[in-house]
């Protein structure tokens, strides 16, 4: 159901000139997310309030014609693109911080604000936002909110979805509903707002977040351990786990991973590292010397070639900057990337480590991992040649196989990417027929027609 | 509707003669909650499996009889009464802990494991699971779930939704369904789990529960501050959550909640004191006395007559049992109480104590605050004799225009406690139209024959 001439002359009146796109090159630019799929939208928009958002969906409504929330479009499972066509509405200038409460420990924000950004500002004034996904120098919170974003700092803080205290939204419709409260606390009715978090845009679109800040920690503390293999990294993260001490990151490198961060800056590893696990613990300062000591002990007993402590910011920062760009780099193995974001319980990376190595010699495909060890979150990647139908093949025999383990070890197939376009053919491995069914009748309640980011989930 | 012949005859074929009660007298007993308000079912069943569940709950669909599941019916909205008949189902036999799994930090457990159970369990084993409401000695994790409980140390470490991982439960038709994960993160599909957190027993019945744990904190410290004034106190509560320490626990008693305190117990309060705050720090050993220095030198800057320090567990343990005590106590001052637990953003607390106060010159009736300062969560009584029509008259009143300046404030009409019945005729003040609208639509989807809890929330 594309975009008839009729509507597009009314959402010219709503956007006026020069905040609706239609030239094919501008389209081409909100065609794609960091998934290598590309989708062209009818028409471009860029709202600057819930009432623009508001008068577009009541549009939609009426006429019956897509309309896909987007932020940065920064997502890794095509959740904001256009697959039925449509409007792509983009919410990047709706950026303000509304309301710092350092009183109250919470932020009003409009969905544009870029994460990155709300890090910067909460931080000068002694408060922490703890999510922090890799792209929060590019990504919007309300994309955040919306895919549930996670990060390397969920190990102790949670995600996305633990700060967000209440949101105001446009329901397909065009109806502007609040969810939620900006207190501690509040258990009045279903809970809407959890049910907006992590809905992929596909419920409503978020005009106002309110979130939880936390007092920024005193101290933090950041190791680089090498390993001679993944799976003695693995060990050390099962045992780190179990040990009573939640450093608030534990990130890992597998070989391939530590090649694609070599090729960005050079680690200046020990000979015969395979497997490097960056780990980060804060709190006070005194906090931060027993955890560390209590983490390098038990590295050590793990079998660590070499414990490395940044010995300042700007040593931690690289570490960070460079961790953050390995899912970029990834493209030297291949053209095209297939990217998972499994999740297994904690004392099952070791296990899953072993699998990826047997599905590496069984498939002979480039397969590069990393991530979010402290949560059990593995972001596994198969870097091939799509246009070569024989490696895709191979790559969705892999896929399938890694989903199936990743289930049998009592995990879930995404623990901060989402659903999207790319893994809706495998949600029915996760989610029981009669669950996928409450959901589609959630989702028609919100959106009659289903012009909401048709198309994904399921 | 009340239950029919036919209906109790295949009851009893699930349950047997040992777990179904239909005597008046055995009825009787599972005719109230915490609220004094009676309804007595037309049995009361005891179901050891989500299959015993399943099996009753098809049958009240098909037959058409209210389901009222129930844990130890400790609520304090009436949740758990069955206002309507029927049947009332208790889960609190289904009380095994089935999976403490030390190397993931998590918890499989069945809705009726009590929680000041659960929490042995887990610190046996040098792990931590929060919340902890003041029924925890009775209470059951699928009690504390359906409505969210939360509990003194929600300040620090969040409420009971924060640690649901994953549930499962039967669904008003009897077909059972799991939501959630049992690791660290998950985000596939739309998030059944927290649609069921904090639902009031009305959308499903829990039958497994997954939860999340912490390490347990290695120290804890835990103040008695006296204040001359309540207004000092809560000025006090404001600056601590403003300073960059978060206690675990910050709680207030008003001198009216004092007066019940020392009923139970002699608190040895100095001359003058008309208003306590209960301070409990946690965390590494040096932390609690970096914490500890921080809190006292706030509170005595803030006007404190005494600052006393728990000089061990023993008196920390005296002092929470006292505070967990004040509300039984409370009918010191008349033989009924209308119970709310309001949150106001927590720098509002200041001007919510003056309303409180204003309140108890303008209508003359026994008011009582206390409760967890540190959420800006207010249990706020009022005692009377309901069956005298005036004071009855006079105390709605008074919750009308607490509830009207609790949101003027920017705050909700309950942190942990739910609508139930007692706050139904309110949710409108809070909750919009379309709001409520979406949630009914959710309610049908999941029970279409509304026979699961009725008459309840909206």
């Amino acid at each position: 159901m594309a975009l008839k001439r009729g509507a597009l002359t009314l959402l010219k009146k709503i956007y006026g000139k020069e905040r609706i796109k239609t030239s094919r090159e501008d389209r081409i630019c909100y065609a794609y997310d960091a998934v290598n799929t590309k989708y062209i939208p009818d028409a471009v928009v860029f709202p600057l309030s819930a009432e623009d958002i508001s008068q577009t969906l009541a549009l939609a409504h009426s006429l019956g014609f897509p309309v896909v929330p987007r932020g940065s479009g920064t997502g890794t499972t095509g959740g904001s693109v256009a697959v039925e066509g449509g409007v792509v509405l983009v919410t990047t200038r709706m950026n303000r911080i509304l309301d710092l409460d350092t009183d109250n420990l919470t932020v009003e924000v409009e969905p544009g604000v870029i994460t990155g950004d709300l890090h910067k500002a909460v931080e000068a004034k002694g408060l922490f936002y703890p999510p922090d996904p890799s792209s929060s120098g590019i990504s919007t919170l309300g994309g955040n909110v919306a895919e549930c974003a996670g990060g390397p700092r969920a190990v102790k803080y949670g995600v996305t979805r633990d700060y967000v205290l209440g949101v105001e939204a446009v329901l397909a419709t065009g109806e502007i509903i609040r969810a939620g409260v900006k207190t501690a606390k509040g258990v009045v009715g279903y809970d809407l707002t959890r049910l907006l978090v992590g809905s992929e845009g596909t419920l409503g679109v978020l005009t106002r977040i309110w979130l939880k800040l936390l007092p920024l920690p005193a101290a933090t503390a950041t190791l680089k351990v090498s390993f001679r293999s993944m799976e003695e990294a693995a060990v050390a993260v099962a045992r780190i786990i179990a040990s009573g001490t939640l450093p608030r990151c534990v990130e890992y490198l597998d070989e391939a991973a530590i090649t694609c961060a070599q090729s960005i800056a050079d680690l200046d590893l020990p000979l015969g590292c395979r497997a490097i696990l960056l780990i980060e613990v804060d709190g006070s300062d005194s906090e931060v010397i027993v955890s560390l000591e209590s983490v390098m002990k038990i590295v050590e007993e793990a079998g660590a070639i070499l414990v490395e402590k940044a010995r300042n910011d700007i040593e931690a920062k690289h570490l960070w900057t460079v961790r953050k760009k390995v899912s970029p780099a990834l493209y030297l193995f291949g053209p095209d990337k297939i990217n998972e974001d499994i999740v297994v319980p904690r004392s099952q990376i070791p296990a899953m480590v072993k699998k990826i190595e047997l599905l590496k010699k069984e498939f002979g495909l480039p397969m590069v991992s990393f991530g979010h060890a402290g949560d059990g979150n593995i972001h596994f990647n198969v870097m091939i040649d799509k246009s070569d139908p024989v490696q895709k093949m191979r790559a969705d025999a892999v896929i399938h196989e890694l989903f199936d383990y990743t289930l049998a070890l009592g995990g879930t197939l995404s623990g901060e990417h989402g659903v999207g376009i790319t893994k809706r053919p495998y949600i029915g491995k996760e989610i029981g027929e009669k669950e996928l069914e409450l959901m589609r009748g959630i989702k028609a309640l919100f959106d009659p027609k289903g012009i909401l980011n048709p198309g994904k989930i399921f």
